[in-house]
């Protein structure tokens, strides 16, 4: 795994994802008391960065593999990159969700041209009906983080936050990530490391959900004791993955931890000052950047909104912030 | 008012007016029965289009009169965009607002920079209190859409349409754009004559306030009867420009209405599909293309989103729509 990989998929993506650009509100500086710069992936393809991963990995596999379709474990941005990067390559794609997922999800996921095999939580082992499907019909599987060219994927994301950085002249400056199983943060850290070196990649979590946190500050893999109960759902697995953790260790840190009420805030703001949907785990980032403005250190901070695959109930919850 | 004085504001706005991309959902595709492409000016500075006009004119006033200070009328997006555009080029502006516009817009102006003067719409003519000021201090008057320009500036919105559409190969296509008094509907139609001349430029109007289609099919300037009583406010004008009218004329139509309803719908999907903030009367073009297809003749269509500026109670109404 290394930025040869990322700049690779970047030459794979480009014409296919869209390059997103850094915005900012003079607003949004006055709460940070820094300038905030945000790179909206939530306008990614699919309302996501996975868009990204998911291309990386589908149009690095050989013709003939891809040819027989790919399958994906996913109840949510995931399973719809996968299905819209496999569907513009002309194959199949099978996603495995639970069948109590959000109905627009698995709506989305058909739509995009995916076939969506639903499965009981309490029931069935996702894991067993995933091998038993790619054993009779040769699908390769798609992991959500840990696969080296779904985080080479995730990485052109740094690209573009490095080479806006440069030529804004920004060095000393955070970048905030919203993290989950760590791949747009390993990703991004192995661009930022190569193409602008001053910058500092930190990962945002939800409190209570912090395995990335706690992982840094002790140097090994520590889990979450749940994995559910946190609006923020889109960023919360139950560790680090096995190759993100390593690269997240020699280039990440300190960590940061923002409140569900942060999130619907940070959400809030996005729509007001921005004019951009952001789901809850999309405006960890932001949250940090905005409400824990001691806890960062650069003259300016560089985040992420991950997403904006967000209910429109839970939207409106957020916007009752406001008053 | 040509071509030329277009390219110059490109030229004056370039680095400091945000680029926009275009963008798209399958999703919307299926709904409008055509390719949509969606040029986002909500995501503009202040959140509308109308950044791009105030920063042509002020960037083209000779510095002594600019250093003495403009002055505008409004209670909504062309007043922020004067006040921003006035701070950037560290002068005075000073912005004639309703003593009832929304709080929010007023705080909004004064937070950018600008001298917020309150009137009494009742008892107040603002005509004079504006005659007065700029009598007293040598402000210069930076109207909102009859100034050659400020029509230079929003036709840079057509250049950048022409410029993308040409890269993406569209030549029979719909450029739908939200129509108040004209200055970026105008404006776009020159840039697109100029550099995209097979597509067709055609305003889209709220029901009951469609002065500008009715102008066009009479080939005489016409007057709405009422100015209020509509959400699309920001759209709505007592009738198009003595400049604006004739390109127009020239260069656009059959001209489109749109109901509330519909706003409100394009509004939700905008959130849905886009991940974009839209104001009623800046989802306009958007609904025409979603629910007006019969009267759309190309295989492609091109809709400006003029502006994202709008409360979260009138969000909220709009998310109501999926229900």
């Amino acid at each position: 795994m290394n930025i040869d990989m990322i700049r690779a998929a970047a030459t794979r993506l480009h014409g296919f994802a869209r390059r997103t650009p850094l915005l900012s509100s003079p607003f949004l500086d006055d709460i940070a008391g820094r300038r905030v710069y945000v790179k909206p992936e939530c306008l990614q393809h699919t309302g996501s960065f996975k868009f990204r991963g998911a291309w990386s990995a589908l149009s690095a596999l050989d013709p003939d593999v891809r040819a027989r379709g790919v399958i994906a474990f996913s109840s949510g941005n995931h399973a719809q990159g996968v299905a819209l990067a496999a569907a513009r390559h002309n194959t199949t794609s099978v996603i495995i969700m639970p069948a109590d997922a959000p109905q627009l999800k698995i709506d989305n996921t058909r739509a995009l041209g995916a076939e969506v095999i639903l499965y009981d939580r309490d029931h069935e082992d996702r894991d067993d009906i995933g091998a038993r499907l790619s054993a009779q019909r040769g699908l390769t599987l798609i992991k959500p983080f840990d696969n080296e060219q779904v985080i080479a994927g995730q990485g052109t994301t740094g690209l573009e936050i490095a080479q806006d950085a440069n030529e804004l002249g920004l060095q000393n400056a955070d970048v905030l990530v919203c993290c989950g199983g760590g791949g747009l943060t390993s990703g991004i850290a192995l661009a930022c490391d190569a193409d602008a070196p001053t910058l500092r990649v930190r990962p945002v979590e939800p409190e209570g959900f912090d395995d990335v946190k706690r992982s840094l500050e002790t140097g090994t893999i520590q889990t979450n004791t749940h994995t559910s109960g946190n609006i923020c759902d889109a960023i919360i697995t139950p560790q680090p993955g096995d190759l993100t953790f390593p690269i997240m260790k020699r280039l990440c840190g300190p960590a940061l931890t923002i409140s569900e009420q942060d999130a619907l805030h940070a959400m809030a703001h996005a729509f007001l000052r921005l004019k951009l949907v952001a789901e809850p785990g999309g405006a960890a980032a932001l949250a940090a950047a905005l409400f824990r403005k001691h806890d960062i250190k650069g003259d300016a901070v560089i985040v992420t909104i991950s997403g904006g695959n967000v209910d429109p109930a839970q939207f409106a919850q957020a916007l009752d912030t406001l008053r």
